[in-house]
């Protein structure tokens, strides 16, 4: 794929927002969800962008440069969600053309489904209760 | 009030925690909820907290006190909170023996209620969610 796709599969596709928000008379209701394993944050909104990301690309690299993140910073997180995960959510093959490449393993992709899935209700949680906001 | 009287006061009352969470199979859903107002932050857990010291030492000074709060940051929160809200949460008194005393208004009163209502609905949020991360 040329870097020209990925800029016109980027730009239109939908995206979870950073923060689940809903607004009322000019106060907003703000909220953040992640899920914790032994070792602190196993996924959340960046983790699961970044997940997209690799499905989408195919590669940690490209889906760290896209979301102007280090390369570095994008293998510790593959790294920690995958210490942390009952089965890995990320596998990596090396050599081949191109130095190998990455892809979500179907944990992986039921990851992400279920992460954006609980993302939605909470956004649904938070426009319901923000009716309730009368301070 | 003698502060003995204060310090038994708050073991034994009842606490929001800071931030919600479920735990299941090792992971932890967690989440956090807040009030944003025109000028960022407007109510959030601490400063809920805050409002219940308040409310029950009848001083900004001795609220912060039971925090491990400065005294100038208690009183920005206060400021901040007043500022933005449609009518005062809490009113400040100069004067009289011991320097004056801070209350909440009943609109003060109102917005804890308010938000630990919904504080109390995403928990149980969270509780019914974290039975969906099957990862």
């Amino acid at each position: 794929m040329k870097r020209e796709n990925h800029k016109l599969h980027l730009s239109s596709r939908e995206r979870i927002p950073a923060d689940g928000s809903a607004r009322k008379d000019g106060y907003e209701l703000m909220g953040r969800i992640w899920i914790e394993g032994r070792d602190g944050t196993f996924l959340g909104y960046g983790r699961v962008v970044l997940l997209e990301r690799i499905k989408e690309y195919g590669s940690i690299s490209e889906a760290a440069r896209s979301m102007d993140m280090s390369y570095r910073h994008a293998w510790e997180l593959v790294d920690s969600i995958n210490r942390q995960a009952k089965k890995p959510l990320i596998e990596t093959a090396t050599g081949g053309k191109g130095g190998g490449g990455a892809r979500l393993t179907p944990a992986g992709e039921k990851a992400v489904s279920t992460f954006q899935d609980i993302h939605v209700r909470f956004r649904k949680f938070l426009e319901k209760e923000v009716l309730n906001v009368k301070i």
